[in-house]
C-alpha cells in the first residue's frame, strides 16, 4: 500500500477502545487526506511503502484536539470583563456594541492561531458574521463546525438595566436566521469537506418560540444540528420565566425541542432533574469548564449528564471570560472541578477529560466517522507531541502508565510540535504554515485600540 | 549612574502599590545583581548609562515569580498517582520506598527546569537529602529557600495499613534535624545570597512532639521560618488525633508553635475559626491550590486566611500530584476554585493571584526586602514577557486595564522569553543557559524507567 508519510518509533495514543488505547513503538501512515494505518512501527512498515518516513522517537502521537464550543471573534476583547458580576451585561457588551466585522475577523484569526498551537484541530465554532469568518478558517487550514448566532436582540442591548425583558426584534432573528441557511448553502462541505455547518440559536432566551420552532425546521430540512446555549446562566432562567413562566428544560421539552438533534451549551443553571432529562432524551452536551467557572463560578453538571449516559465534550467558549482558548486547559479544569465539586479525587479521571476532547468531542458534533481518533480511514488530524518536554516526563508504561494522566494534568499545549489537518501540516515545529502569525498579531492589537476608543467615548 | 543593561519601551508591571502599578513606555536598569532604576524610558534614560541598551517593545517587565513550596525531587514520578484515593500512602510512597539520591537529583533538576521555563525565580524547596539538591539549583542559577524534610517515618512507610498509626523512630528524626542544621551553615548565604535556608518539619503528625519542639529551638536559634504541612489532609488530622487527642491548630496552639515564625503549608483540613486563628497568630500560610484539589478534591481556606489578616502565597507541590509546576497554572487555579467555593466570581480577583506568586510570596518567605517587585535596590530577579503572543493580546491599558487578568487568566507560561535571576541571564529566548535540557531529560527518563522496574518487582 502506498503513503505519503510515515511517523515512526513513536507512543502513539489512538484515543480508541476503553482506554485509549496507548502503545509504544508505533507508526502512523497517511494518504492524502486519510489515515491509512495505525499500529506497531515493524507492521505499519511491512504494510506501507511511504513517500517520506518520519523517525518519530519519543512524540506522542495523538488525534487533533476539538474544541467544542468557542465564540472566536471575541478574543478581541480578552481580559476586558474579569472578577465582576452581570459579566455579560456589563462586561462583554458594552464593548459587542462598537465591534465590526474587521474586529471580529482580527479577533477569531487570533483565537485559531492560539487553539491550534495547543493541539486544536477542529473548532465549533458559534458567532456572528460566520461567513466571513470561515475564510480565515479555510485559509489557515483546520477543521471547522460552523453555526451562525442567531438571535432577536438589538444591538444596544447593554443599555438595558439588568433583569429587564429583552426586547425582541423579530426583523434582526429573520435576517440572522437567513444569513445561517445562507452559510449552510456556501459552506456546507467546502474545503474537502473541512468546513461543515449546523444552526445556531443564541438561547431560548434571546428569540421567539416561532424563531426558534422555525430554526429547528430548518435544522431538520437539512438534516444537521441546533447548537445552543441552554441554562447558561440566570439571566436565561430569568428571561424565560418572566416571558412563558418555565425554566429552560422544561420549555423546550414541550416544544420538542429537547431531542437528538440538540447540543445543549453549558447547562450551568440545570437542576438535577433536568440534566438527567436532557441526556436521556438523546440531547448532547458541551461543558466549557474554565468559562462558566470564571464568569459565574459554577461548576455545571457533565458529571450528572455522562452518568445520565449522554455524551458530552468540552469548550473553551469565548476569550473575554476563561481567558484561553487552550483545550489543555479545559481538559485539566473539567476533570479538577468536578472532583472538587464532589469533594472525590477518583471523580472525573484524566482518561474521561481526554476523551470529551476527542472521541467523544466528535460523536457530540456527528464527526465520529471522520476524526476524533486514529483509525485507518479517519481524517489525518493528528498532534505530533513531544514528550521530552519537562510536563510529559517521564513517560512510564508499567507499574502505571502515566501519559495520559500527564498529557491531562501537567500539559500546556506548548507540547504540540506538530499539528496536521487533514494530511497537511497546519503548524511545523511550532510555526503556524499558512499564516504570518506576527502580522496577524499586529493587525489585531491595532484594531483592538481602535475598539476601545470607541469604548471609552 | 552606570548601569550594566535598561531594557525600554517596554510595558511594565514591578507589583507595587495597590494595584500592581502597570505602565507603558517604561525601563529598567540593572547593575551586577541589582535592579538600579525603574520608570518611563526618557526618565530612566536620562538617568542611567548603560553597557547595553535592549528595546523591549511588545514586552511586559515584571519580577520573577515566587513558588512558595515545592518538593522538587518528586518530579521523577510525575504522573503516577492520579485519580485515586489515599494518594500519599497508595499513590507516592510505594515509589519513594525505592527512590535513591540519584534518582531525586534528577527529579529536581527536571522541575526546576518547568519552574524557570514557567518563570520561576525563586523556589521554596522542601525535600530529603536537600544539600545534594542545592547543587542544582547553584548550578542552574536561581534562588531558593530551602529546607530539609524532618520526620521520624521509616522508608517502609508506604506498607503500613491506611488508617493505623505511624510508627516514628527518633534516630531518623535525629538524623533529618542533623541534616537540616548542616544543610543551614554548609548553604545559607551561599552563591551570593541566592540560596537561603529554613526548617522543615515535615508535619506535626510525622514526629514527635519532642522532636518538632527541638526543631522550633534550632529556628529561634538560627533565626529563620519553619516551614511546615499544617492540616494537610484528613491522615494527619486522624494521627494527631489518636495520638494527642487534639486537631493540628489547637495542638500547635497548645505547644506555642503557632506564631509568625511558622509558614503553615496547606491547611486543606483547618476548620473556619482554626484559620482564622492561625492567620492572626501571625504565621503564614501556603496555598497549592492544584495539587490539593487534585489530591482531594479540596479548596483550601485561603479565602478565610486572608480575610482574617493573613498573608499567603501560592505554591505548586509536588510533580505526582498537580501535576506541573507552573505558577502561572497555580495562579489561575487558585482563582478560579475559589469563586467556585464561594460561588461567586468577583472572589479573589486576579490581581491577588499574581501577588500571592510574587509580593505577597515574598513576604511569606521573610524575603521581601530583596525580592517579589521591581524596585530599585532590590534584587534583578525579573521576567521579559512577549505580550504579542496570542494569549496576552491584545494588550488594552484603556477603558479597561486587561494584562494582569490575561497573565493569571490567559497566559501558560511559555511566553516568559527571557528569566534573569540576580541579574544574569538565566533562560534566553526560552534557551536555559547554565544546564543543558535535553541531557537533563534524557537522564530523567533513564532514571525514571530503573525506578519502575524496582517498584513493579
Amino acid at each position: 500500500m502506498k503513503a505519503d508519510v510515515v511517523w515512526t518509533n513513536a507512543y502513539v495514543l489512538p484515543m480508541t477502545g476503553d482506554n485509549g488505547g496507548l502503545f509504544a513503538d508505533g507508526a502512523v501512515a497517511i494518504k492524502g487526506n486519510k489515515i491509512i494505518a495505525v499500529g506497531k512501527t515493524q507492521d505499519v512498515l511491512r504494510e506501507v511503502q511511504a513517500e517520506e518516513q518520519i523517525d518519530a522517537e519519543g512524540k506522542l502521537l495523538m488525534p487533533g484536539l476539538i474544541d467544542a464550543h468557542i465564540h472566536s471573534s471575541y478574543a478581541i476583547v480578552r481580559g476586558v470583563a474579569q472578577d465582576m458580576d452581570n459579566w455579560m451585561q456589563k462586561g462583554v457588551w458594552p464593548w459587542m456594541k462598537y465591534m465590526d466585522l474587521k474586529d471580529q475577523q482580527a479577533g477569531s484569526v487570533m483565537n485559531i492561531i492560539e487553539g491550534v498551537r495547543a493541539g486544536t484541530t477542529t473548532f465549533a465554532d458559534y458567532d456572528a458574521n460566520m461567513s466571513s469568518l470561515l475564510e480565515s478558517y479555510a485559509s489557515i487550514g483546520v477543521r471547522v463546525h460552523a453555526a451562525e448566532m442567531i438571535n432577536e436582540m438589538p444591538k444596544d442591548i447593554g443599555d438595558l438595566p439588568v433583569g429587564e425583558l429583552y426586547p425582541l426584534d423579530p426583523s434582526i432573528g429573520e435576517q440572522k436566521l437567513q444569513a445561517n441557511i445562507q452559510l449552510y448553502e456556501k459552506w456546507h462541505g467546502a474545503e474537502n469537506s473541512r468546513i461543515s455547518v449546523m444552526f445556531g440559536p443564541q438561547g431560548p432566551d434571546m428569540m421567539s418560540l416561532d424563531l426558534l420552532k422555525q430554526v429547528e425546521r430548518e435544522a431538520v430540512r437539512y438534516d444537521t444540528n441546533l447548537h445552543m446555549h441552554v441554562c447558561q446562566g440566570d439571566r436565561e432562567i430569568l428571561q424565560l420565566e418572566k416571558r412563558y413562566g418555565k425554566r429552560s428544560i422544561p420549555f423546550l421539552e414541550e416544544n420538542n425541542l429537547l431531542n437528538s438533534r440538540l447540543i445543549a451549551v453549558h447547562l450551568t443553571e440545570a437542576t438535577e432533574e433536568e440534566t438527567k432529562q436532557a441526556a436521556k432524551s438523546g440531547a448532547k452536551m458541551i461543558n466549557c469548564a474554565g468559562s462558566i467557572a470564571i464568569i459565574d463560578g459554577i461548576v455545571p453538571p457533565v458529571e450528572v449528564f455522562t452518568q445520565a449516559g449522554g455524551t458530552a465534550a468540552l469548550g473553551s467558549d469565548q476569550a473575554p471570560g476563561n481567558n484561553g482558548n487552550n483545550m489543555f486547559n479545559e481538559m485539566k479544569f473539567a476533570a479538577i472541578l468536578n472532583k472538587v465539586k464532589a469533594r472525590d479525587p477518583k471523580v472525573f479521571p484524566a482518561l474521561k477529560a481526554l476523551k470529551m476532547a476527542t472521541i467523544e468531542a466528535a460523536k457530540v458534533h456527528g464527526l465520529d466517522h471522520h476524526i476524533g481518533s486514529l483509525e485507518a480511514g479517519k481524517k489525518a488530524d493528528m498532534l505530533v507531541i513531544d514528550t521530552r518536554e519537562p510536563t510529559l516526563s517521564p513517560v512510564l508504561l508499567y507499574p502505571v502508565e502515566n501519559v495520559i494522566a500527564n498529557l491531562v494534568y501537567a500539559a500546556r499545549g506548548e507540547e504540540v510540535k506538530d499539528v496536521i489537518v487533514d494530511g497537511r501540516f497546519i503548524m511545523k515545529d511550532r510555526v503556524m504554515q499558512h499564516i504570518d502569525q506576527a502580522k496577524a498579531m499586529q493587525a489585531l492589537q491595532y484594531r483592538a485600540e481602535k475598539l476601545a476608543e470607541k469604548v471609552k467615548a
